[in-house]
């Protein structure tokens, strides 16, 4: 299988993006990695000797920034690297794409230049949000719509448990619906049209989850709109973050607790890095007509090569297949 | 001034309702509470010697529980302890209510039995949330409407401001929008209706505000629809829960852990409160034709004391006399 990778997006540049293909070429025989930027930055960072076998570089004069705005750049920058990645899917030349760039830029890239599957009205972007125990949840859509429709979160429910089954085995992934009450009528308006329809959905419907209740484990896919998606998202981090800074801050209050702060600290740094959702992987793009994954802006070499890791595997599994015709089966259903 | 008490209300029932009209009595010669539930129930937990002079019971009955569907209950249940304080709000012999009960039925109590101001389309409970520094915010709407026009918003936003400027002494609340982004042009239709609204409003409009930068304290009143705070306030609560369950395991591991942990606990205990948002005091129901205090249901004695202190303050400050002028101002301007 061929992986484009977008060696100019994310924060490091070329420097992470091929130091993470160089280490996924070496662990996968089967993965050819396509490098696609400016060669002349791209270069520098292959071994003296050349490159392997599986590397090759696709050249793109042109990057995306990250204060582009997103529909307007991939429409005028045709040979942008992101945007060439997606032309290379469209056009069959490779069988995923990776990033690190603009998110929005790469939505539109996915809507734009490779497509989405027949019947899906809105992809959604689906990363996993951590777990107390460390096994997370899918989350979707966090961010590609501001507004759903309830028909919106229905696909997105079968995409997300699709993903889930596909990709990470889980047999029967239990999807719940965010809301503000566990009950059957809760929520608003949108929530209470979506309720029914994914009763009767080829899922295995678990109902309505609170925010509180997800970092403990209550679903395998958890079902929103952007919006309210963002702000659990974004509340999630905000909360987490704040009370670790409190935390460091009572640590380094005096001598006596930074001694009992070293103690403790190998634990908690455990559990800070479960806590901490860009670890988790890439996130999918849902519903396109290709294999689309955004890597956090952040993003180090082996985040790169875990993102490769899930790009096989959607690959071997079908993934894109599978979704078409578990939402075609609904449709026609 | 005539305060009522749900006597009946909250986990604890007269128990710590009693006992906080009684500290509050003695506070302040100026307040009359007037404890409405079962005189049989309320009369033994009121001192040997009889009631303070500025203490009386007005007997009612029913009880609304916690379970009950609000409006029905309201309805139906007509000599409910909350009720009678609704009717003596209406009938004008009570200034405010304090009530530990079913947030759904208050609501129903204030909307059908107190009534809303002129012009108000949808009250709000508007309670406040933590910030590190302990200062907080007000949030609203906090889960009295599940969905929001953008008008709704906009008094939201007018109502909240008032209330921190009467109640909290704040000459310029400034007044933030939920949001998934802090430029102008972010959101969904909601949010991107509501913007310029706020922008031409009789309020300091700081404008969106992301979740993450809430506990930064980015402003002093919150504007979000019933459903968006309700995910934003569970999953503040349940992420910073998680946090202290984790450094609760930590702390135990060993030995020396909780040697360690207990050098460290006294900041931490501190840092808990301040991020407790049921510590920050009752929540108003704004938009209502007088003054409607919700109580944590877990209120102990002194949190009833300080409801009395809120409903003092917003009574003399003359905060619905203000809430109406300052929206129906924006009406006919």
């Amino acid at each position: 299988m061929r992986i484009a990778i977008d060696a100019m997006g994310g924060d490091h540049g070329p420097a992470m993006t091929v130091a993470g293909a160089l280490l996924a070429a070496k662990e996968w025989n089967d993965a050819h990695i396509v490098l696609v930027g400016d060669e002349a930055l791209i270069t520098p960072h292959l071994p003296a000797g050349g490159a392997p076998s599986n590397v090759t570089i696709h050249h793109a004069s042109d990057v995306i920034a990250g204060d582009d705005e997103p529909v307007r750049a991939v429409r005028r920058k045709k040979d942008a690297s992101m945007v060439v990645c997606g032309r290379l899917i469209r056009e069959g030349a490779a069988d995923a794409m990776i990033s690190a760039g603009n998110t929005g830029a790469l939505m539109a890239t996915g809507l734009l230049i490779v497509g989405r599957i027949d019947g899906i009205e809105r992809p959604a972007l689906a990363p996993m949000l951590p777990t107390m125990d460390g096994s997370g949840f899918l989350a979707l859509d966090l961010g590609a719509n501001m507004d759903s429709t309830e028909h919106n979160l229905l696909q997105y429910a079968i995409m997300g448990s699709v993903y889930r089954n596909k990709v990470h085995g889980i047999s029967k992934p239990r999807v719940g619906l965010l809301n503000v009450g566990t009950e059957a009528g809760k929520g608003n308006e949108l929530t209470k049209a979506a309720f029914p329809l994914l009763e009767q959905a080829p899922i295995h419907f678990v109902g309505n989850v609170e925010a509180r209740d997800l970092l403990h484990g209550s679903c395998d896919v958890l079902v929103c709109d952007g919006f309210a998606g963002n702000i659990l998202l974004k509340a999630m981090e905000g909360t987490a973050g704040a009370v670790f800074k409190a935390l460091k801050t009572e640590f380094t209050r005096s001598f006596i607790s930074k001694l009992a702060a070293a103690i403790l600290k190998p634990g908690l740094t455990a559990f800070k890095q479960k806590m901490d959702y860009t670890e988790h992987g890439a996130a999918p793009l849902l519903g396109i007509d290709g294999l689309v994954l955004k890597c956090h802006g952040s993003s180090d070499s082996n985040a790169f090569k875990n993102a490769v890791r899930q790009a096989r595997i959607a690959h071997t599994s079908g993934l894109v297949g599978a979704i078409s015709s578990e939402t075609s089966r609904k449709r026609d259903g």
